[in-house]
């Protein structure tokens, strides 16, 4: 989507064909830095370091990993080992891996150039199934707009836009479309506290130039109470054969509102993200993240205080993000003190019958092993095989 | 309750019983600072600078401050105006200085003798009145906890605790009573975005040695869903006569979660927050409050940058709060950059159906036109007057 008015994707080969350029996502929305990733070793940091993030697109950067490993000679094992260790948990990491190790069963000679074509194949496969998504949303919120003297008002949760995907995204792919289309629409963003990643939401829509409005977690409920939000659309980062969702903590109780309010519920769920091994979500293991993220938070220190002490509008001290980089002006601070308890579950589940239908790049359906069969026939029940 | 291990109140008469002093809840969770308020002007900046909040206290803070006045000869219609204007909508000021007012029909010289008796009742009432709920509250969670094997585990959103009355608190004094009772307590504390009123829960309940876990306010719907919540006790700004709770924001979505997985969903509402004028909640206005609570967030500069510049433990500029206090160490960030626009609205209404129990000073009773009569069968149907 759209940056500085041009369009581009998350990751991007460079002109010249020997390395590859990401956003990095640390230093937004309060920087625009585009990072080169010259070898292994920088797309491995790119993905430690989270300067990339959300699935489709930590798979598609460690693919190009491996690329770039081959063209300097790198022995595959060992790339697909430095860049498996980087986000022990992450699903599309393993199954890119697995995708360009399967794929580099030719002549030593012809792997690097292979390497790089299939890296580039997983990218534009990643972003025709956004577009998918985006073009089965697209009627959905068509029909309801079609009843509206009024924007359409849409409620996200989190990022699963084009920053977590290559370009389009999946929840705001079918955002994307309906403006592309003409339909006035605006959306409301859940900030998507502790890692407030509905930051990431409002500068992709700011930069592409969808109105929105960002929201505290909390607001969502009265929103829709007072009419106010029309549809929710959200990601997922696990389906179940069942049409239950897991997506970013905080999803559950959205869609409990929309439940309660009469707002239709829309999860997009690229088949990637079905995972037909699983019936019930709450099966589902729920990761417990670092209570840092909660205990503190990241933002730009604010014009006051630089003018008391400097007058140059930037903070005094620059701090360390995560990855060790230093960000002038950018600083973190303590909210909980340290003798606070913090726990910080990262992902919950929606049950199947809060969902309204799942958007697919096959098409929508109901949020049921009916619903999920119909649209992936070939997934017999009980098959262990992921899409 | 405890500060620093000795019991006090939010507001107490000094000593000299010429002055009052309160704790200033600006400096809190990050510094214990209790301020010395001599005179009308003291007590103004203490109301509008919201170095004292949650309604009782700030009636409470308002009749000391009436009492300064007269003490100081000030006019009382000058002192009563002054108050008022410190916080428009606040319900409680209003009733504390028409109380005020009505009881100093005495010869001007008792009046200020007069003033301090009174205002010092008032605030005797206020913790007789939490004191009861306490009491009330605490059958309640003794026959909860009776049925587990392992600690009652309680989720509370925002700041129902002394901080806001004078004493106890509403939602916070049953959990007090529990746990100076001897029954195994711990709280999960909403951290309720965006001002954060979950960190002054918490370190209330540190204080007192109350187990606490601050968590996200997107957490507890899957605390919930995974039986890690046995009951959810919060506060109200405004009950209707049908039992509608108007509360901080967000609450309502913690009430479709308890709904949702059978968790008990107590509201602590002391009498004069029922307002007998009003059946639906959805006829309650609600206070859309400034983009800048949601746009910047106020904490303690980590040690890492002051290590990184420094090596004082303190930051290297001082942020100024809403008051135009300095208060070294404490920094104020940006989250949303100026380009998103913000809402901000503060409360939300919770649906009678949702709402388990009410918990009154005088018992408890369904959320419901008949469950309150019962309980103040003094409130014809119709009538206007408040409790």
């Amino acid at each position: 989507m759209k940056v500085d008015g041009v369009w581009r994707r998350a990751i991007e080969r460079a002109p010249d064909g020997d390395t590859v350029v990401v956003l990095d996502q640390t230093a937004l929305p309060h920087r625009v830095r585009w990072l080169e990733l010259r070898d292994l070793d920088g797309a491995a940091r790119a993905i430690r370091d989270m300067i990339v993030r959300g699935a489709p697109l930590i798979g598609a950067t460690a693919a190009w990993g491996v690329a770039l490993a081959l063209r300097a000679g790198v022995d595959l094992d060992h790339a697909c080992r430095t860049l498996a260790a980087t986000r022990p948990t992450a699903v599309n990491l393993r199954w890119a891996l697995d995708a360009m190790r399967a794929a580099l069963d030719v002549p030593r000679g012809d792997r690097a150039d292979a390497a790089a074509a299939l890296a580039a194949r997983i990218c534009d496969d990643e972003v025709a199934r956004c577009e998918a998504i985006g073009r089965h949303g697209l009627g959905l919120l068509e029909r309801i707009a079609a009843r509206r003297d009024r924007p359409l008002r849409v409620l996200t949760h989190c990022n699963a836009g084009w920053l977590a995907t290559v370009d389009w995204g999946t929840a705001l792919a079918p955002i994307y479309r309906a403006h592309e289309a003409g339909v006035a629409i605006e959306v409301w963003v859940d900030e998507t506290r502790p890692r407030n990643q509905g930051l990431l939401t409002a500068w992709e829509l700011a930069q592409h130039g969808v109105p929105h409005t960002v929201i505290a977690d909390n607001a969502g409920g009265h929103l829709m109470q007072r009419g106010e939000v029309d549809v929710c659309i959200v990601g997922t980062d696990r389906t179940t054969a069942a049409g239950d969702v897991c997506n970013k903590i905080g999803t559950y109780l959205k869609a409990l509102a929309a439940h309660d309010c009469g707002v239709p519920f829309f999860v997009a769920a690229p088949s990637p993200s079905i995972d037909w091994t699983i019936a019930r979500g709450s099966d589902i293991p729920i990761e417990e993240r670092a209570a840092a993220e909660v205990r503190r938070v990241t933002g730009r220190a604010t014009a006051a205080r630089a003018d008391d002490h400097r007058g140059d509008g930037e903070a005094a001290a620059p701090a360390r993000d995560r990855g060790g980089v230093v960000e002038p002006g950018i600083v973190e601070i303590e909210l909980v003190p340290a003798i606070h308890p913090v726990a910080n579950p990262a992902f919950d589940v929606t049950p199947a019958r809060l969902v309204t239908a799942l958007i697919t790049e096959r098409g929508t359906c109901a949020a049921s092993p009916a619903g999920l069969r119909a649209l992936f026939p070939e997934q017999a029940p009980g098959g262990a095989d992921r899409a």
